[in-house]
């Protein structure tokens, strides 16, 4: 296993591309879903289930683990690999996300945040040093420079502002991150701008200029609507070097990767297939299931006949009982699935990519998701 | 595999005795634990860790299942064992004890019992007969008769007028499984008498007399004291037929199991190691323990490596970090841990019982738990 991070594209289909992250903890084919291990666990499934599903890299929440168990104790216990039982390569983000939306924030100027903690109420700080040694106590593969994920909607000033406190932050990150991290860890850059298709573009202009291992666009799927994101996607790829991996932040729906993909996104995250899967929710090769809904209350058919996952060859009869009556078994089940699938997704996209074929693997997708709108019943 | 149900006793060791119970979906060597999977599940476990745990046979309940998702349901659906993915012998319980401690009752009388169900309040009716019929809608391989589990405290008054309404039943079951059941399956009569010792017998001579594939010992533990149930236990199977399997419904702890063993049960079932796997509580062959206690925040060494179980390999600090979250992964392997712990205490008493050792093994154990008081806390 080669010792230093890389990334090379291997086929392009218009704008998609496939092709594979190299890490001295294994190789990651792209365009890639990390499954999201927030508190250091997929939520409700078995480790080995993650790796079974297809997963070759997982997103972890430094805010998260820097809260609890915290990021000392983590490298005491011989770091967060070891201690989630998973070897592969693990994503770390910078913990700016969650500072502004979980925490109660004290302050944030050019030095950094300080927050009250979600879990006791501890007042800390968190700057792009801290944010960087974080990432590296807990051992990650791949990192991210703290930002502040600017708010939706921001007018352009107020995107502007907020774009001239991440700079400098990024740019403390890259130096931080070249004294603490170790041989073959990356850091990633990430494009804010809200939807101002110049700001994205000056931004990622900067990042470029201070030059990371990859470049994530963040700051989207958060209100604006799938039209003006992926107009944001598409300006922001346009500019991004083509030889460094690009990562579009917590998202999302399938028809929102394949769209993003033909954008020439290479890497994403999101909570909605483990989230979904704790909220009778199924996504599968034949569109997205309530298993809540009574229609599947004697439906003797597997809830998902074209997956390999052993989870998606449950009858949905049994498992609207298991969603119906609360039980545990019901969420691990569909967790199990959802995120299969999304694995499935990813691995059908790469080969559609390669034989030229994209834009008619991702029409399939959409029809078959087109007819499937069961929202979540909460 | 025979189609016949049986029972073999293969060694003594005092009164403690091991065997085999033969049914048409498997083996069952005793002493055996069950698993009990309440809702066509057993809680937080997928089907094949619950096989791979050791257990030979599971407890599904009636009660819940004739009110969700119904007995005709399952029927309709292929029965209990493909529903819940579970192909060796199931032993489902009457629902009396339930309606008793679940329910609002409405009525009891000679006829059955009237109660209102803690589902969705619609009103049921549960006779002896329809306790039989739903056990064979559900393909149960061992059934038990319908009967009021005596209250405690009891008078030996209330206890006889309880013994005096159930002994009709236990009639009218075997009446009525002689018409519905399939070949190969069993029925069980239940001893009652409260923590009378003339009752106990009585209600043992007169169920020997109608004549059972095996006999239970109900309504103990429900707050008598170990002392007291381990009397009844005792006074019960001194008068049982050697040749019928022993069943002591609803115990218990590791202790409670062993100190019955000694005195000639054959079958348990008890929520305990997934309800206690739910709130942090592990049983391993270091004792019991909390792993919400701070003391195992650091604690790298594994849950139990004594027990070959995957999810007693986890170190203790990771399941405290996962207990202390909330998150679902913590149940999940302190569930299986537990469930596998109670098979393997099981497979080592029918090891020292066919080697003579029983007292000394069980005083082993005794000895490991004595030190290890740790409470749930909730």
């Amino acid at each position: 296993m080669s010792e230093r991070f890389a990334f090379t594209v291997k086929a392009r289909d218009g704008t998609a591309r496939t092709g594979a992250i190299t890490t001295p903890r294994g190789i990651v084919p792209t365009p890639a879903f990390m499954p999201v291990g927030t508190g250091a666990t997929v939520k409700a499934m078995f480790p080995e289930d993650v790796k079974a599903s297809g997963a070759d890299v997982i997103l972890a929440n430094t805010y998260h683990l820097m809260l609890r168990p915290g990021a000392e104790r983590i490298a005491r216990l011989g770091g967060l690999h070891k201690f989630m039982h998973w070897d592969g390569p693990i994503l770390t983000d910078s913990g700016g996300y969650q500072v502004m939306s979980l925490a109660k924030l004290r302050r944030i100027d050019e030095e950094g945040v300080t927050f009250q903690s979600h879990v006791d109420g501890a007042t800390v700080a968190l700057s792009p040093e801290r944010a960087i040694e974080v990432q590296c106590l807990l051992g990650s593969d791949i990192q991210m420079v703290l930002d502040e994920c600017t708010a939706h909607p921001a007018t352009r000033e107020e995107a502007k502002a907020s774009l001239e406190l991440s700079l400098p932050w990024a740019k403390r990150c890259k130096v931080a991150f070249a004294s603490m991290s170790k041989p073959g860890q990356a850091l990633f850059g990430i494009v804010q701008g809200s939807v101002y298709p110049d700001l994205r573009e000056a931004c990622a202009r900067d990042l470029m200029e201070i030059g990371f291992d990859g470049y994530a666009v963040g700051g989207l799927a958060v209100g604006e609507g799938q039209g003006a994101m992926l107009d944001m996607v598409e300006t922001t790829t346009a500019i991004l070097p083509e030889d460094r991996p690009r990562y579009l932040m917590g998202v999302g729906t399938p028809q929102d990767l394949l769209a993003s993909i033909a954008r020439g996104i290479d890497m994403f995250d999101c909570v909605l297939p483990t989230r979904s899967g704790r909220h009778c929710q199924a996504f599968t090769w034949q569109g997205r299931l309530n298993l809540r809904n009574a229609r599947y209350a004697e439906d003797q058919t597997p809830l998902d006949p074209e997956s390999s996952c052993p989870a998606a060859q449950y009858e949905k009869a049994y498992l609207h009982h298991l969603v119906r009556s609360g039980e545990a078994l019901g969420a691990m089940l569909l967790s199990y699935a959802n995120v299969q699938f999304y694995q499935e997704l990813m691995a059908r996209a790469r080969e559609a990519i390669a034989a030229g074929r994209f834009a008619s693997f991702a029409d399939d997708v959409k029809r078959r998701y087109a007819g499937s709108g069961e929202e979540v019943e909460e």
